[in-house]
């Protein structure tokens, strides 16, 4: 018999629904799980037990009065540190926001709430969800980063100690510090998911996503939060889709295989990992076709930094202003650079991505989804920065709708994954992609973390 | 019987398609009538007779082989010089493009001959499509402004020298001169139309448009430029609508009146005269609702010049910094400010302009159509600006599509118009719409040039 925390949300959702466990006793499962693991991961900044469990007992309540339920009754869910909820603080990692209560919860996690989620905590994440990186252990082995910015959110996922967690991604904040702990992250397309009540970074490139170790979780997940927010100005007016029922249904999908950049920088043991699943997603009937990178390519990384920098400098300025000696030096030189940057560079570099997406929206079109490694390598025993973006950054700059999955541990024993990519919107045909792959790839990685 | 240049667009299509008129009779009617009007209207920068006449001559020649012909087969149209036509000099209005020949034709433009349009020749723009006023006289009051920066093709349009005429839109160049020559003027959706071959003044608010003298005008020309184009990083990935054969047929629309701003900005006359209308439209069956601007408003007007003088200053920096001499006064302004601007300033006018299109979204979706006067009043008799941008910049800031009609002349001789507005890519709803009030408020206005 599996422990409660093993289980996925889904799993939990359907056994609290069943009646085969309760919401307290689950969330006493992970409480437990972290007064085991915490001390040594350092995954989560808030943790209010009491209110955790006052939660879960009203859960319980609701479901022995026979109220109607959400899909995550009782399920307990981890929220990055950049995500407002009324009354908690929001700390961002950052001296900066020290004394900041907001007065407002985000729109995502008024969802998840009405989904019947119940909010473990706060996690760790980077310094305004940027590049400093945090104290949180990778749990494959405390000397190699855990990634960032959404670590906390990642370790307490890959560590059992919840089974799902908010990040948000801007450069690859998501799916790095997934692929980094051996899980599924999902970075939705730019727009699908309001972002209403996030502490932002970059104001036309921040994106909400999550982690779980399940792609039928990320597909849940997308399910409650998918949807127009008549407040959030980014937030598309198109409906959400239907992103569960086809999960288990759909045949092998057209898969194209970024050859160019993605297969070149990847070390070779990437390469050779990644050339396998491939092989063996085609043996299980996909279809493969390689392709290549648009010239457009060639600046969407620099011009990504260019326009971070210039946006959350445009955010920041007037605590950067007074406090610039709070923020940490990776974010204090980002900032400083941002505010000498002029309009017309910056302008060149939105005019220079407006480009890249296109191209990149035409190169989604001849494939149901377009692969490649999540990260150059394995993370790195390197606790200085948070590993590589180049791979994920590009996703982000883009707006397409990107998953990471595992797919096994590298020789030094840590884990290495794929992402797949789709059309704008086409979330559900990602998912199901996602799902297939997952059938096919059949690996589960559980961190040595009971040692 | 009327003469050539009389006819609309459409109504040339279909007597030329059923061999009561040819296309060199129509091209030597509009040729004639340019003779005796150009001297004193100055809208057109170039014209070559011996090509329009070739051209037509080979229309004619495809109509007598039986060729299968399109739309605007041996219709002439006019062209602002700032879309590019291979081999043929784009001047844009400036001594900086003196000596500049493109070698690509613009998209649109091959749309146009690949529907069977016959090019009549360039019309005048105001330097770079800006501010500084062209020589081109209004053909109502030549001390009165014809408005800017389509100078040229609205006042070839009004004045019957062509029946239709592209020109292009970054704050309100399409829709003031066409009011303030008395015709009908149409600016799709941000990204119904490609731009590729355009000279750009401000890539995130560009947008392409035309003039004629009837709303089905106004929808054949959309029918034949409307769709995606993979060269164009900014055109919709959405297909075409089907513009045409709704317009007849459409019933009474719902229209929303704002009261704030326009109503408020316009002089008694221009108020007196836009509530006449709408009374008017209401008798007829149309049912009215009265809303105002979002509080986004506020700083949108701002906000568009700030990126515009960003933007512009981004593409004309190299040139700008060899022979800012040879900039016009008010363009040389903008682009020194627009050089001085700092990336946060512009990136918080960029993330204001996203709320205020967003919330103007939410404003369209109240009614088929919004109205508002096109105009504040009608054009002044001052030629040292192009007259007043404050009613049609809005609707360039937040993309939506808009279209104006004329409703008659003000007691000083000079014409007054309305624009509907409608939501994003709804301009079928657009064009039926204003079909209908077209139909209702059933006003011809024909300058008195003749005299």
């Amino acid at each position: 018999m599996p422990q409660p925390y093993d289980l996925s949300a889904a799993e939990l959702a359907r056994q609290i629904r069943d009646r085969n466990i309760t919401p307290v006793q689950v969330a006493q499962s992970l409480l437990e799980r972290m007064d085991s693991l915490e001390p040594r991961l350092e995954a989560w900044v808030r943790v209010d037990r009491e209110t955790v469990l006052a939660d879960a007992k009203q859960r319980q309540e609701e479901l022995d009065s026979g109220v109607e339920t959400g899909p995550l009754h009782g399920v307990p869910i981890g929220i990055k540190d950049i995500y407002n909820i009324a009354g908690v603080p929001t700390k961002a990692g950052s001296k900066v926001y020290a004394d900041y209560v907001p007065d407002e919860t985000a729109a995502t996690i008024g969802l998840l709430q009405n989904a019947g989620a119940v909010i473990l905590g706060k996690t760790v994440t980077t310094e305004f969800a940027c590049l400093d990186p945090s104290h949180t252990k990778n749990p494959w082995n405390p000397a190699h980063t855990p990634g960032g910015s959404s670590s906390g959110s990642a370790v307490a996922v890959a560590a059992r100690m919840c089974p799902v967690a908010m990040g948000s991604q801007t450069i690859g904040s998501v799916l790095r510090p997934a692929s980094y702990s051996g899980i599924v992250g999902l970075k939705p397309t730019y727009g699908r998911v309001s972002r209403r009540g996030v502490v932002p970074v970059s104001w036309s490139l921040d994106t909400v996503g999550w982690m779980g170790r399940t792609v039928e979780d990320a597909a849940l997940l997308l399910q409650v939060m998918a949807g127009p927010d008549d407040q959030d100005p980014v937030a598309s007016r198109l409906p959400a889709g239907d992103y569960l029922s086809g999960l288990e249904s759909s045949g092998p999908p057209r898969i194209g295989l970024i050859t160019s950049f993605f297969m070149e920088e990847a070390d070779q043991e990437t390469q050779r990992r990644t050339r396998a699943v491939v092989e063996q997603l085609a043996s299980a009937g996909a279809s493969v076709v390689e392709l290549t990178l648009p010239e457009s390519f060639g600046t969407a990384i620099q011009d990504q930094m260019t326009i971070m920098g210039a946006e959350a400098a445009a955010f920041h300025k007037p605590m950067y202003e007074k406090q610039a000696q709070d923020y940490r030096p990776k974010l204090r030189e980002m900032l400083r650079q941002g505010l000498e940057t002029d309009a017309t560079t910056y302008s060149k570099a939105l005019e220079r991505r407006l480009r890249f997406s296109a191209d990149m929206r035409l190169l989604a079109e001849k494939a149901d989804v377009l692969l490649t490694p999540s990260t150059p390598t394995a993370p790195l025993a390197d606790l200085t920065n948070t590993g590589d973006t180049r791979f994920q950054g590009p996703w982000t700059s883009c707006g397409l709708p990107t998953i990471t999955l595992p797919i096994g541990l590298a020789e030094s024993g840590l884990p290495l994954g794929i992402q797949l990519i789709a059309s704008p919107f086409e979330e559900a045909r990602l998912l199901a992609a996602a799902r297939w792959c997952e059938r096919v790839i059949d690996v589960r990685l559980v961190p040595p973390v009971e040692n």
